[in-house]
Formats: C-alpha cells, sequence, structure tokens
C-alpha cells in the first residue's frame, strides 16, 4: 500500500488522465485507463471508450503486444475477473505475461470486489493497490455512488448573480451568467447519465436540456428526466419533440397522468412537499445514471439540498448585482441558527470568462 | 514610452515591490519605490516609508552612493521638484549624477506635474515615463483619486455566504466567514487611511474597527469615522473610549448633536435618503484619506453602490448556505431589468482558509 515509487505515480496519473477520455461515452460502465509500463519506460496505453468495446487493459496490451512480458499494468480500477461482453481482463493480463499490476481501486461490486486481484495473485502476478486512489474514486464518483449507494450522483447546477440571485424579482433570468459559461456547463451535461428538471422549469422555460459541444466531440446523449408531480407535461413541449435524446417524466403513483404514447414515464410515492426524490434517484440509479445533473429552479434544487441528497453543487456566479428582490438560489432551505446553517466545501473555483465556477460539496 | 527593455521592466517590477512596502505607513503620501540600476546590476534601492522621511530616491542614492554617476533610476512615481519637508528628489538625482530616469507614472498634483521630469531634462538627464504604468496607478489608487477626484477610493468590504446573505432572518450574524478572512481584512484596514461604519452597525455590534495584524508589522491607525446622521452615537461606544484611534462622527447639518468633547465631528447636508455621501467624501479627500474601507450593513453598503460612489467591492464569501430569509447584501439596489443590473468586473480571487475572497470593481 505504500512505497509507490514516482514512476509508479507517473504512470498512475497518466493513467487517470487516459479515462477520462471515456467521461463523454463510457457510461453505464466506469471510466478506465490503463498504462503498461516497464520502469519509466511506457509500453501500451488504453482507455474504456464505450460499452461493449475493448476495455483499457485489452486496448493497452494490444498496444504493448510482446512487450509486456515482464511488465507492470497499471490500471485505475482493479481488472474485471468475469465474462461481460468482453473477456476477463486479469485473463489478458496474465496471458500477456504481465508481472505486475498497481490498481488504484477495488471494483465496487460487491460480488467481484477482490476476485480480479485474487485471479491475479493465484497466477503469480504481484498485486498492489491503492495508488492514488481518492483520485481514482473522484474520476467515477457517478459510478461508485451507483453501485455503493444505488442512486446517482447528484451535480445541482444553479447560476447567480453576485449577490445570490437567480432572477429579477418578475422571473427574468435571460441571461444571467455567459456564454462562456453556458458552454461550460454543456461539457458537465456531456459527462451526465441525466439531465433532471422541474415542471415548473419546463411550462416557463420550455428548455431542450441537450449537449451542444464546441469541440465535435462524440458523447452519449443523457437522459432527460422531468419531475411532473401532478402529470402537466405538455405534449408539445421540446424535450418530447426535438427527438435529441430520451425523456422519462416522473409523476405521483397516486394519478394517471395523460401522456402520449412516447412518453417515458415512472412513478413514486409523493410526500408533502412533492415527490419522494430518494425514490427518483433510485429509479435512476436503476437504470444506470452514473451521474445526475439537476437544472432546475429554487424549489427543487432547494429541495434536493434540503433533504440532503446533493452531492455537488456546480455554481456560476455572475459579477452582476441584481438586488434585494431578485429570486433566491434555493427555496426551503431556512436554517434557523447559525449552529443549523448548511456548511459545504470548496472544492474548486476557476474563471469562465466573465463568471466565476464554483464546485462545492456538502 | 516605447522600447523599454527587460531589464528596465524587471527593476521597475522591483520598486513596485518596494513601494508596497509603505502601504501601512507612507500615507497620506502616496506610496514610492526606487530602484537604481546600471544595465541589469542593481546599486541600490528604496522606498518611501512615513510622510516627513526620506522619499524612496533619497534612500536608494544613499544606497548607491557614489556608483550612481552614469546609472538608471528606476522610480514608480515622477521625482519632486518641490521644497517640501525634505529636499526635490529632481535635484538629488542630478547632483549624484544619474543620467537617465524611468518613471511609471507622473505626478497627479497640478501645480507640480511634469515639473520633475522638467528640472531632470534641464540637468540633461535622458527622462521616460508610462512603464507599468497602470500598475503603478493600481498601487497609488488611493492617492490618485484623493488628488485627481477630491475624495478617496472608495473599497466596501462585505462577508456573505454563498447564497448572498449577510445574516441570518433574526440578524445573527457571527461568524459567517472565517477566522483566516478575518486576518485578511486587517491587512485591507492596515492600508485605508479610514474604515467608515453607519450608526446602525455601531448600536448593534459595537465594532472597534481597529487594526490587528498577527505580523507585527507597523501601521499607521486609520481613522474611524461613523455615519451618524441624527447624532445618536453613545458615548460608551467601544470605538470613542478604547482610545486605539481617532473616530469622526459625521451628523446632520441642520442638527446640533449631543456628543461630549472628545467626539471629533463634522456635518454634511441631508438628502431624502441619508447624509450626502459624495459630501462626505469630499471631506474625507480634504482629511488626506486616500483608501476608505466601508464596513458597514445592506443599508450603507448599498446607499454607497447605488449612488455610484464604490470604487472596489472586497467580497468574502464563506461556502454556507444561510438561505433565502437571510438578510440581503445590500439594500436600496433594485434594477428593473436585466439591462439595469450593475455588471462589475472580477479582478482577483483567492482562497482564503475556506472561504472566496473577490475583488471586484463595478
Amino acid at each position: 500500500m505504500s512505497g509507490f515509487s514516482a514512476h509508479d505515480h507517473a504512470h498512475m496519473a497518466r493513467a487517470l488522465q487516459l479515462a477520462e477520455r471515456g467521461a463523454f461515452t463510457a457510461r453505464p460502465n466506469p471510466m478506465v485507463g490503463c498504462v503498461i509500463a516497464d520502469g519509466r519506460r511506457v509500453l501500451g496505453e488504453g482507455w474504456h471508450e464505450r460499452a461493449g468495446e475493448p476495455h483499457a487493459e485489452a486496448m493497452a496490451l494490444r498496444a504493448a503486444g510482446g512487450r509486456a512480458a515482464g511488465a507492470t499494468a497499471y490500471v485505475t480500477l482493479e481488472p474485471c475477473a468475469h465474462h461481460g461482453r468482453t473477456p476477463p481482463c486479469a485473463d489478458a493480463l496474465v496471458a500477456a505475461g504481465v508481472t505486475r499490476v498497481v490498481a488504484a481501486c477495488r471494483d465496487p461490486f460487491h460480488q467481484v470486489a477482490g476476485q480480479g486481484f485474487a485471479k491475479l495473485e493465484a497466477a503469480g502476478v504481484a498485486v498492489e493497490f491503492g495508488l492514488m486512489e481518492a483520485a481514482a474514486r473522484h474520476l467515477n464518483r457517478g459510478f461508485f455512488s451507483r453501485i455503493e449507494r444505488g442512486r446517482p450522483w447528484v451535480r445541482v447546477k444553479l447560476g447567480m448573480s453576485l449577490d445570490g440571485r437567480t432572477a429579477l424579482e418578475d422571473g427574468t433570468s435571460k441571461w444571467i451568467t455567459s456564454e462562456a459559461s453556458r458552454a461550460d456547463v454543456m461539457r458537465w451535461r456531456a459527462r451526465s447519465g441525466a439531465i433532471m428538471t422541474g415542471i415548473g422549469t419546463v411550462l416557463a422555460d420550455d428548455p431542450r436540456l441537450t449537449v451542444r459541444l464546441e469541440s465535435g466531440e462524440t458523447f452519449i446523449p443523457p437522459l432527460r428526466v422531468v419531475l411532473d408531480e401532478r402529470g402537466r407535461l405538455p405534449a408539445g413541449a421540446g424535450l418530447l419533440t426535438d427527438g435529441a435524446a430520451p425523456t422519462v417524466a416522473v409523476h405521483g403513483e397516486d394519478m394517471v397522468p395523460d401522456y402520449g404514447d412516447e412518453v417515458d414515464a415512472f412513478a413514486v410515492r409523493r410526500t408533502g412537499a412533492g415527490l419522494d426524490l430518494g425514490a427518483v434517484l433510485a429509479q435512476l440509479g436503476q437504470r444506470g445514471v452514473n451521474e445526475l445533473q439537476v437544472e432546475a429552479g429554487a424549489t427543487l434544487s432547494g429541495a434536493l439540498v434540503a433533504a440532503g441528497l446533493v452531492d455537488e453543487l456546480l455554481l456560476y456566479v455572475a459579477p452582476v448585482l441584481l438586488g434585494e428582490r431578485g429570486r433566491p438560489l434555493l427555496a426551503g432551505v431556512t436554517p434557523a441558527s447559525m449552529a443549523g446553517r448548511l456548511g459545504l466545501r470548496l472544492l474548486d473555483t476557476r474563471q469562465i470568462g466573465p463568471d466565476l465556477r464554483l464546485l462545492l460539496a456538502p
């Protein structure tokens, strides 16, 4: 667990970079990167690009060819031991003559965790893990959340003025943040398995919630999810008619919505305050959503925060003042004392065009 | 104006660093730094530490000694040509045999601007100016403001939660921001000629508005200014009784306040909304205040913003949520449309402990 060399660190850092190349395409699978190396010399690199296509290890072994014999494989996740849509990577590493495997973390699936390592060790391969584990888990926080907690990693995206307002008193909110920020949001959407909003936002703004990348990179269009407690989603809504990505409506289980055939829907229990948000997340987890991006108004965003269901807050702050009558950032968050205030941790700060982007965790 | 060499830039950058050493002590004088150099070789350095004590040029010439003959002097401000409390620096540079003077900017005093340069040129010294002028003006923005606009540079300091609130609904605000932020505020106080607050804050919190530096650096205690429209400042207020620094009360000119003898006071006109803030600033300018730091509540801070009298906003953002019922950042700022919103420019972002510090300009 300790005593990793500088080469080990450099190769694992590279493997993490490679893994991230699958950010827009690997889901519902995890992003995985692999480097085959001999000392400091890199012999092959690979990453997992898309479900059903080769795993990172297979790609790196192919690149290394015969030179893999006696080499070390650095992988960001425990190599698989089971036959899925591709053969087990642990077997492939053994067959190629790799003599040492360094993994950042274990596979979180209970039924397979440790099996990849066991298979490798049984074949005489030295196995070490835990190198840059925090970074590897952070990269795949969506995948780990879905497997370990049965629900997606929830990212709430909000745009606000410097004085914490999301709109003027009359509701006007186009555009508080800059074009640069809106382009940046697209990259976060592209790595999300689903984008969720509330029916209020759909009725007010008719948003598309699609991904538009200037870079031309390929991506899997994220599912669009509308929380529609009382079945008000209109058949003509842009996200139902544009055909850009599937859309799911979620309604209360005590009512039968009047949706057209084209609407994929599921029902959850209603609580006093609205839909059972925990149940919504569980359903999305079952549908393979690793990261859920919430782009909603103060009501739904506030309800998720108040329910403790938010894993990270992606906040775009425009350097403008909208004034004391502007709409608040979150509704329903009303701590009674300083001790009861909701504390967060600042993970990342970046200037995006004229705006500031903050990433925070509760 | 153009064609400055890399050495020129390096020496002027150093001179600006030296100038900043006077940030806590030089006022009401400007901060000035000077480097005497021959090519890349530095022969002497100096800065202006305190009014009445040697100017930067004199200190640098003393350090350079006889080696100044034939050398270049880099100064962040035009050398003075008049006899003040110290002899003219232009004469001293000529006497030392300096053959070239590079200045960042002109002296802003109308009656002396250009006279230092003229004196040098008359003595055969080559004069160039404008090198790193923006940085030099930024460093002395308080001094330039007082001389050119007749009022201090106004910095409004505010602490707020992530959702733009300065206190809970009941007014509780201790402590939103961290100890690290409060220590950072002390450094901004130390470079200010005065700290201004409103009577509401004095009655509610009894603040001291003094400078407490952990570093042990020397500083001139800033004047404390209380806007006290109707003469309500109590004789027992901490900032009147602690003897830490002078305190000035400002009241409406249509009333006679019942202050004790120890209170230094002046009156200004009352407008519908409160005291004439422009008149307050003009008076403080006359009293030699270069930078005014405002540490007040939403009412006074908002009034200054609404009046267009704020030059920079120093904002400490704590990563906490105080909720939609929390107190707003600024009162009286209520744009009616997106076009009417107040736009700012983000000048600097820094993490201070767990908080974020933003410096913005309208």
